[in-house]
């Protein structure tokens, strides 16, 4: 071990069976984590090369069980985002590509820190299970065309416990431990095909366009080297997705997408996002004709049907789809007022994502219980004008009053005299 | 901790109090190594200011006992060397500085791999005790003006702890951790004055000239910034010093230098490095001077005379100093012959190094038991001309055969048309 270590940090390329030494080695507790660290932090400067993330993404991936989905028939397709603040896609895209036709297995995750979860937001609906046994998830992907859950059985333990390693030792940033996190348990979720969401901006993990790329560029990689589909969009998140932060709120907005409803951003970034997913499904010929599709299904409301048999599927009331105020209602709304006029320019998004998570929406540290009422709703996204003392943002609490929330929310919006709108798609990487 | 290791990862100067937290936090037990070991591997990739070495230095000195040699009267001098093969210049230096009139407490280290150690090689002399007590190492200084001995008490316990973990997770080799853990054992040894004999070549640590003298720098530096007289040579490792490498066979070349006898560079370099140390102990008043006086010291046997009292009194049998006989004597010698004609172009010096500890006088790991009796005597150094068929080596060994030895030290002395000398002395830095 101590060979690699040194290799490592010479620079030098590591060979696919030292790699597999290191993974097999600290998974089953004879690589001790002192030794593991060091590593870490050599690959956080020295990089790896695509053979070398490749190799560790495979060690990894078989370092635990590894899903069959071939009891599913048709080619299965899948999207991950790599994190934001308001990002409900998977909720409106999952019910929306299996109204198309696709197979969508999704195993999804919670929230931490300023990022919300898709299962936190799934379990605002009463009753919902995420839960699902293999079988259960087996059995509705084939039968309803998609299941969201949350990872079954023992899926990547190695990338667990390196992550809790990275966690604890600053190694968190390097993109080859990042995407090989992400790759190994998306590979050992079995799926034929993937659509990445890498976020780049002031909300999402990668601040920067060219480090999000970097991350991109290795994902698509070791897609490529594990012989599934994949592709990269790098999409903006120097704002938040939609108006709504918070569970409850975040699945209104995601039935109001799927009635054919809802802000431009949500509903472009889900057609997008499932038009290469159809794509990848052969259910379209190019972007243009899988774009046709889905928003066929808007209309016809056929994606909303799809998403109440998802909800009953898994144990929901699917009731909250008509009747919005089954869903957790949040005790009091407290209106964050501009108290000048101008232009909103940008915003502080994680900081958006925090107030969130303070409210009660999100977690701290895992294992945090998290209210799914309460959250944000902002009115103004960048570009919008604002008149003094016109409503910028609802903070939806548990408490009649949180001036302290209301600063920071007031404090995340900045205003001036002109913007420039990013871009919602910055880069699509193959 | 995970801040720290950030800042450091990301190539910010730590402070003062962020070192201190590391150093005794560590040495405390309360941060675990996993943290340790990637700080340290941060340190590795982004080197650490003269302040942050100053600090991390003084952290080190400060987590255990601390010499007070203030009952010595006068300027207490030492001299420590980065280490190499058949470096045995503490044994003859020792007496003769302590001759012309210095006080030099020395705290010696043991060998391991391919260099030798000062304590080692002082065991080889019947009955030599290299364990005294503080009180015993005081007063001997005192009295004899000298005392070689192991370090005493609980001397910079968090530089030991810190080592065994360097040693296990590929950095022992950064230039921030080697000087601090040098210095501040040397600091807490309570020192006035240091001369550093800094090894480059390669049976040296730093194989390059380059890495030595950076290494040099950050030593001077952290002396300078504890307030002490230090001052440091880079010397040559290109070949071993003097003709022998093994415990008694270097005492016995010891005995002869301070014979005013012996090889050359043993000498030279002896009377060096103790000039230097005569101007820290303001007992010269300029370097030629202080040769002429220890070469008096030399030439009247005085330092000869200092040498036997020093070994009565650390309980060791003076009589080997007139009877080499009654040093340890190995079984047998094997010659090593030329198998060809020309000359000594060079040497590979650390191979030379682990010759004579496969022969049993050196450790592969720490607490190996050690033969002091074996080893390796040259009977040519670089820009010799040999002779085919001429006596290139005699190997010291306990079996009437050790073919593989043979091969090793034939092999590590190369021979070809012309050499170059290399300089005893590369660099002065102060």
């Amino acid at each position: 071990m101590v060979d690699i270590i040194q290799a490592k940090r010479d620079g030098r390329e590591l060979t696919k069976e030292q790699i597999q030494f290191v993974i097999s080695g600290y998974t089953a507790g004879t690589i001790p984590d002192y030794q593991m660290s060091a590593l870490l932090m050599a690959i956080y400067f020295e990089d790896m090369t695509p053979l070398e993330i490749g190799a560790l993404t495979d060690a990894m991936l078989h370092s635990g069980d590894v899903l069959d989905l071939s009891a599913i028939p048709g080619i299965k397709v899948d999207k991950h985002s790599t994190g934001g603040v308001g990002d409900k896609i998977s909720i409106p895209l999952a019910p929306l590509v299996a109204a198309a036709g696709a197979k969508n297995p999704m195993i999804s995750g919670r929230g931490l820190g300023h990022t919300g979860g898709t299962l936190d937001k799934l379990e605002a609906i009463p009753g919902f299970n995420v839960d699902l046994t293999e079988q259960q998830f087996i059995d509705q992907v084939t039968t309803v065309g998609t299941a969201i859950t949350s990872a079954t059985g023992n899926l990547a333990p190695a990338d667990k416990k390196i992550y809790a390693l990275r966690d604890v030792t600053g190694t968190v940033e390097a993109i080859p431990l990042i995407s090989s996190s992400i790759m190994s348990k998306k590979l050992a979720s079995g799926t034929d095909g993937l659509v990445l969401d890498v976020k780049t901006g002031n909300g999402a993990f990668m601040k920067t366009e060219e480090r999000a790329a970097a991350l991109a560029r290795a994902l698509v990689r070791i897609g490529h080297l594990a012989g599934i589909k994949i592709i990269a969009l790098l999409t903006d998140m120097d704002q938040p997705l939609g108006f709504t932060i918070g569970n409850a709120l975040e699945i209104q907005e995601s039935i109001a997408i799927l009635q054919n409803q809802g802000p431009a951003d949500v509903r472009d970034l889900t057609l997008t996002l499932g038009s290469h997913m159809l794509l990848q499904a052969n259910l379209a010929d190019d972007l243009t004709g899988a774009r046709h599709i889905l928003e066929k299904h808007l209309a016809d409301g056929s994606a909303l049907a799809k998403f109440k048999e998802m909800i009953t599927a898994q144990g929901g009331d699917a009731g909250v789809v008509d009747d919005p105020t089954k869903l957790p209602q949040a005790k009091h709304t407290i209106p964050v007022l501009s108290t000048e006029a101008g232009m909103v320019t940008g915003m502080a998004t994680d900081q958006l994502g925090v107030a969130s998570m303070i409210l009660g929406g999100g977690r701290q540290k895992k294992g945090d219980a998290i209210d799914p009422a309460v959250g944000i709703m902002l009115h103004k996204k960048i570009g919008d004008r604002v008149a003094n003392g016109e409503l910028l943002a609802t903070i939806y609490a548990e408490e009649a009053q949180r001036p302290d929330v209301q600063a920071m929310v007031s404090e995340a919006i900045h205003l001036g005299p002109t913007a420039t709108v990013p871009p919602l798609v910055h880069q699509v990487i193959e």
